[in-house]
């Protein structure tokens, strides 16, 4: 499902000097424009910089009535992806831990697993091969620990899973290390009349668990991939079955196709941080008017981790960064957030 | 995709008698309840009888704080059918009218459809055949007047279409033909903090044409019927292409399966009127609390029509309300709204 860039033949040498350079171009509006004044206490955790002028840029120019680029209330909506954008994602994305916990528990009642791979390789530990776990695998994987329960029982067993599962890195709740500058956004965006959408690539009942709690995105407000449900009498009362089989893979091209098909609005604002997130900043910018595109890019060894053109951490498929996405950002005047440089602090347990 | 039911060997004249019973029964809640008195002015279309009182009565429990039944407002939700329950679906669904007549306009490009089937049924006129077109023959039909374009421009040829096409037998605009009671409804049921949504087993695109400026309801509280559409880049801009394929079928099954892919919360009320509406209404019940569900009945024929087991109309495959349905509707404690004697007066502009 997943769509194929022709690759850049530039360097990452050269890519990581114009990635040093991005934080000094202009943000979204034209740089004679008056800047206005950040509100009081707007962004706190954001340095000041051209991805937090992009922001307070962007939202005045949407919100206030006399200008050209006036948004309706109706039509403000900000989608938001979630892994890498809005928390941490590696070494591996949430979701996944939870299905590699899964397979553990579960492993008392197959005792098969012991000998059989994908499940093997969990079970003994072997965190080297499960990096490098194909898509089958993992779809084997997910089938086995997120199908063949009701939706109610599935929302059941990932709510109890995040009240105990602790970051390997972090020895926090996944649910803390949400960033702090993100929420903030999310809420700036939010006290100035946005609606504010994730569109995820991860499972959209997944997200649903803790969307309203962490975020305040309630679960009407959550959209991506899904698995195919099946509605079920059980004891004389509708149930919906999940079924080990793929709906809809909100990713890449998914994203667009998913904010149409669950909003049926174009975003003013979208935020990613990886090539999944592409189209959807693509297709926020084919709209008219003052459209905000950010990528978050994580260049932030110490506070967090440096990769994609920032390198420094070995391929997991987690939150691809490739050299034409930054080609492309540079290209399309999106805004590129320096984890390093325009986050004052990443978390708010900090 | 469509869940068949053992047909019910309750005969139709059992069933009529049922009917004339039903408006009878007690409402929603329990008959011994204290009987909310009508909000002055509220649901003014509506004559006095246990409907109107059955949505009363939902109304305060839901809403009253010292209610057992009071739900907080981020979970007031409220789901309604379209075809037959908002607007007139007879003698055909709104939707395949604009797909007969995209026929003929589409047929100066197409020779080749004067004599090929099912196309040629259409442009020759005969209804009858139409009447009777099978399920392959509108797949036909839809590929050729639905797909093959973007989605922007088919919601700018449903609008113009909209603009201009008229009801045969009312000589109205489509959107005239809105039930004056049910809007009553939903703007009640807004006023008191309810989202309301329309589940449509018609094309989720088509209906969100028009749905904000007929029913104030929103393009992302529309959930509907979808086909596959391609995210394609179109001189150097992002389109979404229609594509000749299903994806989400929302009727019967479906209704529940798109009610928890969008919306992810169960409704407290629900709409309908025919056999694609039953899992909708049974998903409805099955929550906890004081829960409103509501099948409006075709017995109308001076005004309207009488289809159903109300009888008068020869089977067009439209809103079909089979006898099962009726019986269920009576098990299960759903209220069925009589157009004929719940309704006071059926559109605005009478």
């Amino acid at each position: 499902m997943k769509r194929t860039r022709p690759s850049s033949r530039i360097s990452r040498r050269v890519l990581l000097s114009t990635a040093a350079v991005l934080p000094t171009l202009p943000g979204l509006l034209s740089p004679t424009a008056a800047r206005a004044q950040a509100p009081a206490g707007a962004l706190p955790s954001w340095n000041d910089g051209p991805a937090k002028q992009a922001i307070l840029d962007f939202v005045r120019a949407t919100t206030d009535q006399t200008s050209s680029s006036f948004v309706p209330p109706e039509n403000r909506v900000a989608t938001f992806d979630q892994d890498g954008t809005l928390w941490v994602e590696h070494p591996l994305y949430t979701q996944a831990m939870f299905a590699l916990d899964r397979v553990r528990v579960l492993a008392a009642t197959h005792p098969e697993w012991q000998n059989q791979e994908p499940f093997k390789a969990v079970l003994s530990g072997d965190l080297a091969a499960v990096a490098h776990f194909t898509e089958k695998e993992w779809t084997e994987i997910i089938g086995a620990t997120h199908t063949g329960m009701s939706n109610d029982e599935f929302l059941e067993i990932a709510g109890q899973w995040l009240e105990t599962a602790k970051h390997p890195r972090f020895k926090r709740f996944y649910t803390e290390l949400v960033y702090r500058p993100m929420i903030e956004v999310i809420d700036y965006l939010r006290a100035n009349g946005f609606r504010t959408y994730i569109v995820t690539g991860g499972g959209q009942e997944f997200v649903r668990v803790y969307s309203q709690r962490v975020y305040a995105v309630p679960p009407e407000q959550v959209v991506g991939s899904s698995i195919v449900t099946k509605y079920e009498m059980r004891d004389g009362k509708p149930v919906l079955m999940r079924e080990p089989m793929v709906f809809f893979i909100d990713d890449h091209n998914g994203k667009a196709i998913g904010i149409n098909l669950f909003i049926g609005k174009r975003p003013y604002a979208s935020f990613g941080n990886s090539d999944g997130d592409r189209e959807m900043l693509e297709w926020t910018g084919a709209g008219a008017g003052a459209r905000l595109k950010m990528l978050v890019y994580h260049d932030d060894s110490a506070r967090e981790y440096a990769y994609g053109p920032a390198g420094g951490l070995p391929d997991t498929k987690v939150g691809t960064f490739s050299d034409s996405l930054m080609v492309e950002a540079k290209a399309q005047g999106w805004t590129v957030i320096s984890m390093k440089n325009d986050w004052k602090r990443l978390f708010s347990f900090e």
